[in-house]
């Protein structure tokens, strides 16, 4: 029986695991849950669910939490998700945080002994040597939440890496594949959020229209997989219906395939290399008649390149760029700013902090704070 | 050091496995070939390669070549075709023989637990119970030389057969796959062997233009695999770039991608699930732009479904629709019959011969001797 906690049970992925774990109730099992402002959500869940812990963002919450609900053990904040992340009797880590909040609850479990199953993609974008070396250090498995990643671990399983000549992920392209780079100039919030294959959360889903999302893609199969980066690319394929793709020595491809269903990385990050039965879509070829690719083109998205270029010198550089993209991205979804600017502040932001060395935890957290709050304060938006 | 013995080395799959040997001499070396009457190919290929053993399908054949080349050791007919299958210090026959005539020496070689790479498909076809109960029982590995079982077998590498919901077999739809069943009336051999992606030896383009081939492999398939046929299913694929894809009870799909070069599935066939490396025309999906599928269409290729009801019946229907095939595949390209002819032909057989339950291996080849000689009897060609 695998014992699992969830840190951000309410969004996208926090509630599909749940759902996992509900169909499967005779392998997985959920000790804890953290769930943000999302009350709403969790008064109704507590209803029919009990754990051993259950934390939210404010204490205020958990005070009115804890008159409802007697019984249930609740904490709050920081402190509350951390307590949450190394949880004794949990042997798994579900991490569907958003943004750079995940980092420190990660690297706290894997200290604690607790394999991940990591959906927050900036906990490697932002740490990635940092958080496997400590892997490496605990002896833990952390497999990602995330159709490329899991695509890739599939198509790598029975396989060895040494003999891996390229990994080859694939891109939707966002909402905004078919438009000009003149028509991005005004296009809406409401716009932005339809995504053409897949139903996500907001932050991924204006990620994957800026392509900022791949580029933290290619960074995390980086880390990941330990490939350099010569050897990953990316490709437009708008169906997504092939997930990603891993080319060995030989010039064989192996890719994984399949309807757009988180579930399937979620059980594979679970269980995997086991499978769990799962019913749904199917692909029918006889339907499907055709997949298309072409080359990704990187003026009409420049964040892409820019963001890579950033990952190839380390340092500082994707502290930098993912804390100007969380602020960016949040004051888009507010209509402080329009799209692109998420790129401009992204780029001023890079280009206006001096590159750094190596950094501890507690610088990143730092300069990933002061950054937020700079580019927030010029729109006058809070942290 | 893998030992080996290649039957049928001058044919296509067996001149690419000598070519997979020579750049791979640290771990692979051939030890003895056969060749039917490519006596030219031979006297050229000996000039510079001496083995333990080389054996011809003529008498007159192997006297004239131990007087070219007195220090090599030579043999002749189906008794020195079964001393190659079984050559004591060989640990891995390749039988890369075209039709019925590869089942004996298969099964000789299994006895003798020997691994088997098998291009010859026609083994598993007429055969496939006999020869997998013999594997078992003698403990060795049978791999498939053939592009789409090799993919199957990588998709299925690392991963559990009984997690497996079904199989896609991808078909190109062979060399008249854009014409209608009335052009079909007046094709030309030459046609015929035009081949839209693969350059194969004439049989197998042959049952590719019919889809005999196909039907086949589904067939090696439910052999191979131990999979009921509902599982296998067949799509036209016509880039011939996916192979061929497992799905999985999670609605996974695996599939493995390539540009047509039969070296791979050879490779993986001798060392795998090792692969080694292999210089060639790689997969540029940049440029590649699109994979397209459709449908099967069974009364454009009636030989298919007309097969696979065959298969399910057992007894001794293969071994009929094989020896029709065959028959009359040599006909045709004799030019003594016309292409439509061919799917006549083994329809006739199947419906004037009668069913017969499970036969021995002698009543098998016997059946097989007799169909061909009436087929060929019938339009004046000898065996």
């Amino acid at each position: 029986m695998k014992k699992i906690v969830i840190l951000g049970a309410s969004g996208s992925i926090g509630v599909q695991t749940l759902d996992v774990i509900a169909q499967h109730s005779d392998k997985l099992v959920c000790l804890g849950i953290s769930v943000g402002q999302n009350i709403d959500w969790l008064k109704k869940h507590l209803i029919h669910h009990s754990y051993k812990l259950v934390v939210v963002k404010n204490q205020k919450d958990r005070d009115e939490l804890s008159q409802l609900f007697p019984l249930q053990e609740f904490d709050y904040g920081d402190n509350g998700l951390l307590k949450l992340a190394i949880l004794d009797e949990a042997d798994t880590v579900v991490n569907a945080l958003v943004g750079f909040a995940g980092l420190v609850p990660t690297l706290k479990a894997i200290e604690k002994g607790k394999d991940i199953a990591l959906a927050n993609k900036e906990t490697l974008v932002v740490a990635g040597k940092l958080v496997m070396d400590t892997v490496k250090q605990y002896k833990v498995n952390l497999r990602p939440i995330d159709s490329e990643h899991s695509a890739i671990l599939q198509a790598l399983q029975g396989n060895s890496l040494d003999e891996v000549s390229r990994i080859i992920v694939t891109a939707s392209g966002g909402s905004f594949r078919d438009k000009t780079r003149e028509e991005l100039k005004n296009v809406s919030v409401k716009d932005a959020l339809r995504h053409p294959n897949w139903s996500m959360g907001q932050k991924i889903t204006i990620d994957s229209a800026t392509l900022v999302n791949k580029a933290f893609e290619v960074i995390e199969a980086h880390w990941l997989f330990n490939l350099p980066y010569e050897k990953i690319e990316v490709v437009i394929h708008k169906e997504s219906i092939i997930h990603s793709m891993v080319e060995y020595f030989d010039g064989s491809i192996m890719a994984q395939l399949g309807s757009p269903d988180m579930r399937v990385p979620i059980q594979y990050a679970l269980c995997g290399p086991s499978r769990l039965p799962l019913s749904g879509q199917r692909l029918n070829f006889n339907i499907l008649s055709q997949l298309n690719f072409k080359p990704l083109d990187e003026s009409f998205y420049p964040c892409f390149p820019m963001i890579i270029k950033a990952a190839q010198k380390g340092g500082n550089q994707m502290v930098i760029v993912n804390a100007a993209n969380e602020a960016a991205v949040q004051l888009f979804l507010n209509e402080k700013i329009r799209f692109l600017q998420i790129e401009e502040i992204i780029k001023e932001c890079l280009e206006s902090i001096p590159y750094k060395e190596i950094m501890s935890i507690e610088e990143m957290v730092q300069l990933d704070h002061a950054i937020k709050q700079s580019v927030l304060n010029r729109y006058k938006e809070t942290v």
